[in-house]
């Protein structure tokens, strides 16, 4: 394998594919970055065996190909190596079947590689008919949700994203069962068979940032794993098996109370209260609703005290006194985009519901934290 | 105590006094900041009784001062509280003589403070004839010496920088026994009584972020304090107390060999050949010189090797086959702000200075390591 290639191309498909690299890797081939470059191009591929990304350079990007190969480079310091080589283009020899020659004009790395036999044979399926969803849309369905899985090890079933598709209607949930996160789209078209997946947040997360644009995702499901594929990227998870529970229920129908207000006043209220209990195990705040006005405390014993006044828009008579996490309220704020929220609320134990005034289409819910 | 005042004012001052609270301070009060508003000006003061620092903010710069006094206000969250009031202008009030009310229209903390009659009595005196510096030289004579101090409290005096002035002579000396850096520059006037003594490495750096313009600083030197006056900033310091080796036979007078090269080609070299052995204790590099060529290389047995070709201007005969930490020369490059450089060289076993070609003023000494 000799080749020779632009730094910038180069650089940004290793980057892709360097996300599925795990540091928790027990396979010691896995720790490479697999280097295929047949006549049609030069494919990458980096797995943690769970999470896959191939990414594909066609020919006629690659500035000059000498001879065709395979080989596993390891990944620690590639993505520097070739950043600081003092070129624009940067070439690849491998040299004694297991080493890989990477060098400029005055400067060269030998570097030693990974047998790609050792490699596993990674299938990276596809179906005929995959789901389309725009990358933008992609982006926020997992930005407005991902946030809100569980980090415990406990129930590995909520450290995914809930995915289901029942006619046209795609739905993202995740909860760790403080709070909830709720995102529903409409597709073009219905699919024939429901969906009810749960993809692991961490995956989504990556794949996230690897989404850049408006260009279309295509999602291929099958029952263990999901494909997306994106441009000249694929991107391939393993499900997360076993039943993730209804949460249909969860969110109440009816409320006493629906108070409007800022979302940004509301938001750096909440933020203020949070600063005097940051680091505290259960950062609880106050809010309490009365005279058409609202009032946000917190207190942490050796600090002292917040207390500030918003103006809401609510019935006359509405009144309540609830207390809730500042983390949790902080970050289903984030996920509002819109200048006026909702807040749905009935008493001091039942769930709180923020929601964007314009759009319906996301569902923030928040548990109470009962104090006394 | 009952003032208003400008966020960015007070925000501002109090950026430089909090730089003296420490972590690992144990009386309880100095984890406060003493504010005394008398009507002349509010006079911010933090120590951890190594390192004071005071500001005073003038009675013009105060917006309303409704009535005079003195507390100390817990530094933790001090400046995010202030910097999320969501207005301009900031209003602090003392209520039940241990408390401070810090509010603006709809926003209001209440904090717990310290008692002002705790709190150390620091002497920060003056001389009546400081010696001046320019803002920007002696922010130059702390960053080019400063981080070749040793972290170790092995030997506390190397942990600080040795400032000798001799006539119009101003030296400053940091070394860790491996490297040494030395910035001499001159002074307008001859003192008369030669000082000598060794500044806390870790507070000059403090002062060094708190100087941001060419305005003179005073330097006022005591037996076992320094006081740094600029703007209506104070700095104190302890000095650390013994006697500084005596390092003025370290640096070589001749050398058998110069090499001038391009300062930046050198360091982006020795910083490619870093990158394999990132991480490593010892981060040895080696350098060759044969036939008016340089070669630089550096292994890694797990990962590979680097080696790289640079073109030098020196005698045709000189040879030399030498290793060093490329941390350490990393770190004297960056103190050279000149485009052409000069390395001067004896053998595989003798220090090796690093200069400027126009900046006779600064020197980096670096001692080899011996590989076998």
């Amino acid at each position: 394998m000799k080749f020779t290639i632009d730094k910038n191309i180069i650089l940004e498909n290793l980057n892709h594919v360097i996300k599925a690299i795990s540091t928790k890797n027990v396979i010691p081939v896995l720790n490479g970055i697999k280097f295929d470059l047949t006549n049609e191009g030069l494919s990458l591929t980096a797995s943690d065996s769970d999470l896959t990304i191939n990414s594909f350079i066609p020919q006629k990007e690659i500035k000059n190909v000498e001879s065709e190969g395979t080989i596993v480079i390891q990944s620690k310091f590639i993505l520097d190596i070739i950043r600081k080589l003092p070129s624009d283009v940067i070439n690849f020899e491998v040299i004694d079947r297991l080493k890989i020659r990477i060098f400029t004009d005055n400067a060269q790395y030998h570097l030693n590689c990974l047998d790609a036999n050792d490699y596993p044979n990674l299938r990276m399926d596809e179906h005929k008919d995959p789901i389309l969803l725009k990358g933008e849309l992609l982006k926020s369905l997992i930005n407005q949700t991902v946030f809100a899985i569980s980090t415990q090890e406990l129930r590995p079933l909520l450290t995914g994203v809930n995915v289901t598709i029942a006619g046209n209607l795609l739905v993202f949930i995740a909860t760790d069962s403080y709070r909830l996160a709720k995102k529903t789209i409409e597709l073009p078209h219905s699919i024939d068979t429901d969906i009810n997946i749960v993809i692991p947040g961490k995956n989504l997360l990556e794949l996230e940032k690897i989404i850049t644009d408006d260009e279309m995702v295509e999602m291929h499901i099958f029952n263990n794993k999901v494909l997306f594929k994106y441009k000249n990227i694929k991107f391939q998870t393993n499900l997360l098996s076993g039943q993730y529970p209804n949460t249909s229920n969860l969110i109440p129908n009816e409320f006493g109370m629906e108070v409007k207000l800022n979302k940004d006043d509301f938001s750096s209220s909440v933020d203020r209260a949070a600063l005097l209990i940051q680091g505290k195990d259960k950062n609880i705040i106050r809010m309490s609703i009365a005279k058409q006005e609202m009032t946000i405390t917190s207190f942490a014993s050796e600090s002292g005290k917040l207390e500030e006044k918003l103006q809401i828009d609510t019935d006359e008579g509405a009144t309540i006194d609830i207390s809730f996490s500042a983390k949790y309220m902080l970050e289903a704020l984030k996920t509002i985009k819109d200048e006026n929220m909702v807040l749905l609320l009935t008493n001091d134990i039942k769930p709180i519901i923020v929601k964007s005034v314009e759009d319906e289409s996301l569902i923030q819910l928040i548990l109470p934290i009962k104090t006394f």
